[in-house]
């Protein structure tokens, strides 16, 4: 195992005599550095903790030191072998929700995760809200800075309630996330990050101490760098992670959410852009959207008279339990709904609900497959109208002025909800088509797709191919990675040489904003139609329509 | 002028624009690094700063950096071209005063020097007291280490009012202090100090943040580095301040007040060590004895009708008016006391007072000169006995049960202080002398005597040579030195290389515990007469005896 960025040192040393008296400082120091740590600092701490610990402890001792960027700084000392007891955190801080993991950082065992909805969030839904709210306001960027740092305590206090570990004798602490919550943590103004030249204040913070930003950790707080406004430090995280920038094969890289972050390269060259992809994936537009929360269709299948539109995907689905509450496949019958028809045949509309209970709505995964089943079974055609003879679960919704499908008792999807979610999947699509033409390669060149985000581990792989959100190749090659800004978090914090190598990664990476590419609205309508208005390039789901025509 | 531990830097850097939106901070950094300072940490005080000020400074900035031990840390950020004013400052903490300069790091100018007496002081007056006070009292050991910071707040709030400038806007500060005061300092426990086996908590804190001492500056402090228990931080800066380390030619230091300690050295060595002294030399025991402050005798001249006696030396002195408020060779003339009988000689006594009105005691410098010419006009033998019949100045005083002098109407030197001062002197005289035999050299080989101390600048050499406590040499190669525990702090914070050097410097000292020398006290015996048992070392003191015989 790698050295990470903190280490707890058991010393037996011996006592001082009239013959060797040096400090009891030097004589940890000149212990430490027989061990190879190079020159430790002293914290003021540990300066004040020597006496009368040493003495008491019969100089067996225990000192912890933190990675600082530039060497080893002594932040704690205890009696005794307590090496054992090494934590550290890894944090996530998403606008939305923060995760945070305690880390064994002797074993890399996560003995605890919790999550909690960023409290930001009472100054703002969506980050632009924050935004202008602290916006030349010192007092109320303070507030939203506090806001952050209340989370990320209140979740310290939740996992040491729930472990019996004392989390603020945790080391270090990593944080990963995007642009705008770094600016917010540390307490800059984060206007800069949506408005030209979209030139920020900090991306590369580094290590600073937990003290001077009020998270009471002995060592330093961590956060990872960014590329660029939209390419914070959770999609560097999530970079390392997948490990894209060691490997000899060229991966894709891609966290799509309200914007759609995208990583191509290998250890020769990486091409990174960002742009906005909309809400629809999150839940955000669609009418009867919600977040992947309790009541929620997460997924759908219309079980039809042909058995081959019930693909094996959908049954051998790669979730595990843990990140996945409802499990994959149970899905519920509705007596109320039970069937639909469909051209000439009898469809029962099977649901996959979150809690298991009615369902309220419908999030991200759920449309997906929405879409996929209206598109595979004709009830939509290739631009997503809907075809309102083919099924008698489609109506015209006077209030609404448009035409919805009837997905469940009282919840309908309606015709612009589609269109919403047209743009999303192609403004996504291009991105990945755009910044693979930069490179001059094409999908056949890339042996692995890395798919971010909770999102991407709840979405049914070969629905998201079906209407072109995902590109039509082998999906073995398609990868859920799930919270890989946590993931990458918790990497670092086991592994200092990240550290080493995250400069020389955001040097070599070239970045691409979507926003300034001339014809990407062009390609984007291309990419409009389901799959796309190029059936060539998804021959498995031309095969799947031609079976089902 | 070398590059001192602290910068400040103007940077005109060019506004960001599409092309370029580096970030406010790796826009500075880039710019820092062209300049050679390499990688530049962030403060987040400075980060806080980025926005407005870079804006509204129209990218016009000054930025200070301060080194931390490893490297650079940004501490502030300024509009405009604020680099002329580039302050830090340097403390020498003494038990009893603390003096402190604010210097101008662009010129090396004292732009002013304030001094105050050591806070800690309530807490006793002689460091043991406020040891013992402290000892095993987290609470007690807290109050004194706000003593001490309040002393040096107190001494940059006063250096503010007086000058105008903001001394908390310094951005480092170098103290000079014993082990004791530094341990104080950082609020360590001190016992270990003067309890075998004499191994301090911390001896080389290094750079400590101004913040986590609560000294408010806008970086950091250091401490200069101790080599062991009774040779702290002050004499290691006083080393510094000689410059005695880099040379060829042979050097000795010598700082003694009621502890002595010596380096003696060039480039090649350096032999070190520290002892009791006996406070005589700071007025401590004597009992009309007191500080160098109003109404202190600091010289005395006894003018005879022989001319001889009044050496040149004593009408030239090299005291500079700063240093000696009364100046120098303007005795009073008493006309109470205007005279007494020596032998058949009538002679004036000629004092000099500080402040120039009736004296009230007198400190180190009189007594030297006192003992001197009590010796050399026969009213004391070579062993400090007075001889009664000498002079009609001398009466024995029934209350005491001893013979005294009276130097001044109502004021006596007694007999006991004679011999306390003898003490002392020998206690000096045998540490140089045994720190040289250790070396196998002899003064001869010593190019330059160092004297540090207040004491040292007001002594008259040549009464010291008298007495036998200093050696008989060319009193041109003794050096009167004043403050170079100050001197050398000044120096660090102007010259970074001196950081450097003290690792290697401390390694090089090899330390003497005069306490543990086996035949100090048969040396001291014979280095208990005045000037010495042997004569033959004294050839100018025997030269003015032959000529006053």
């Amino acid at each position: 195992m790698n050295c990470g960025i903190s280490r707890k040192i058991y010393l037996q040393l011996a006592p001082p005599t009239e013959e060797d008296n040096r400090s009891s400082w030097k004589r940890i120091c000149d212990s430490l550095q027989e061990k190879g740590c190079g020159d430790v600092k002293a914290s003021t701490f540990v300066l004040r903790k020597l006496y009368p610990l040493c003495e008491e402890a019969d100089w067996k001792l225990t000192i912890s030191l933190c990675f600082d960027g530039r060497g080893w700084e002594a932040v704690d000392l205890e009696a005794g072998d307590t090496s054992d007891a090494h934590y550290g955190l890894a944090v996530d801080l998403g606008s939305t929700t923060v995760v945070m993991q305690l880390l064994n950082c002797n074993t890399g065992e996560v003995v605890a995760q919790e999550s909690a909805y960023n409290q930001q969030i009472a100054f703002g839904e969506d980050i632009l809200t924050r935004i202008f709210y602290s916006k030349d306001q010192p007092e109320q960027l303070e507030e939203i800075r506090l806001a952050t740092v209340n989370t990320i305590t209140g979740l310290m206090e939740r996992i040491a309630a729930q472990t019996g570990i004392d989390t603020k004798k945790c080391l270090s602490m990593v944080v990963a996330g995007n642009t705008t919550m770094i600016h917010f943590l540390i307490g800059m103004d984060a206007f800069c990050v949506f408005s030209a030249p979209y030139a920020v204040q900090a991306d590369q913070p580094g290590f600073i101490k937990g003290k001077e930003l009020d998270i009471p950790i002995r060592g330093y707080v961590f956060c990872y760098p960014g590329k660029a406004n939209y390419l914070g430090g959770d999609i560097i995280s999530g970079m390392v992670a997948t490990d894209l920038y060691h490997r000899e094969s060229i991966s894709l890289f891609f966290d799509v959410g309200t914007n759609g972050e995208l990583v191509v390269g290998n250890r020769d060259f990486l091409l990174c852009g960002a742009g906005a992809a909309g809400p629809a994936l999150e839940g955000g537009v669609v009418k009867t959207g919600m977040r992947a929360a309790e009541g929620a269709v997460q997924h759908i299948c219309f079980s039809c008279a042909d058995p081959l539109l019930v693909s094996e995907e959908r049954t051998g689905q790669e979730q595990t339990p843990a990140e996945n509450p409802s499990e994959a496949g149970t899905y519920s019958r509705r007596s109320d709904q039970e069937t639909i028809i469909i051209g000439r045949n009898t469809c029962t509309v099977q649901l996959d609900v979150i809690g298991g209970g009615a369902p309220t709505g419908i999030c991200g995964s759920g449309i997906i497959d929405l879409i996929s089943e209206l598109f595979l079974h004709g009830l939509i055609d290739l631009r997503g109208k809907f075809v309102p003879e083919s099924s008698d679960a489609i109506a015209y919704r006077p209030e609404e002025e448009e035409y919805a499908f009837c997905y469940a008792p009282g919840l309908w999807f309606y015709q612009s909800d589609i269109q919403e979610f047209i743009r999303t999947k192609a403004a996504a699509y291009t991105m990945m088509e755009y910044l693979l033409s930069e490179t001059g390669l094409g999908l056949e060149d890339v042996a692995d797709f890395y798919m971010a985000g909770a999102f991407g581990t709840h979405v049914n792989k070969e629905s998201a191919v079906n209407i072109g959100m995902y590109p039509d190749v082998d999906l073995e090659r398609i990868h859920a990675e799930g919270n890989t800004s946590l993931k990458g978090a918790q990497m670092l914090l086991l592994d200092r040489q990240i550290v080493e190598e995250l400069p020389e990664i955001l040097d070599r990476m070239t970045y691409v904003q979507f926003g300034a590419v001339e014809d990407f609205l062009q390609k984007m309508t291309a990419a409009s139609a389901l799959p796309h208005t190029d059936l060539e390039r998804y021959p498995s789901v031309k095969a799947r329509l031609d079976h089902s025509a």
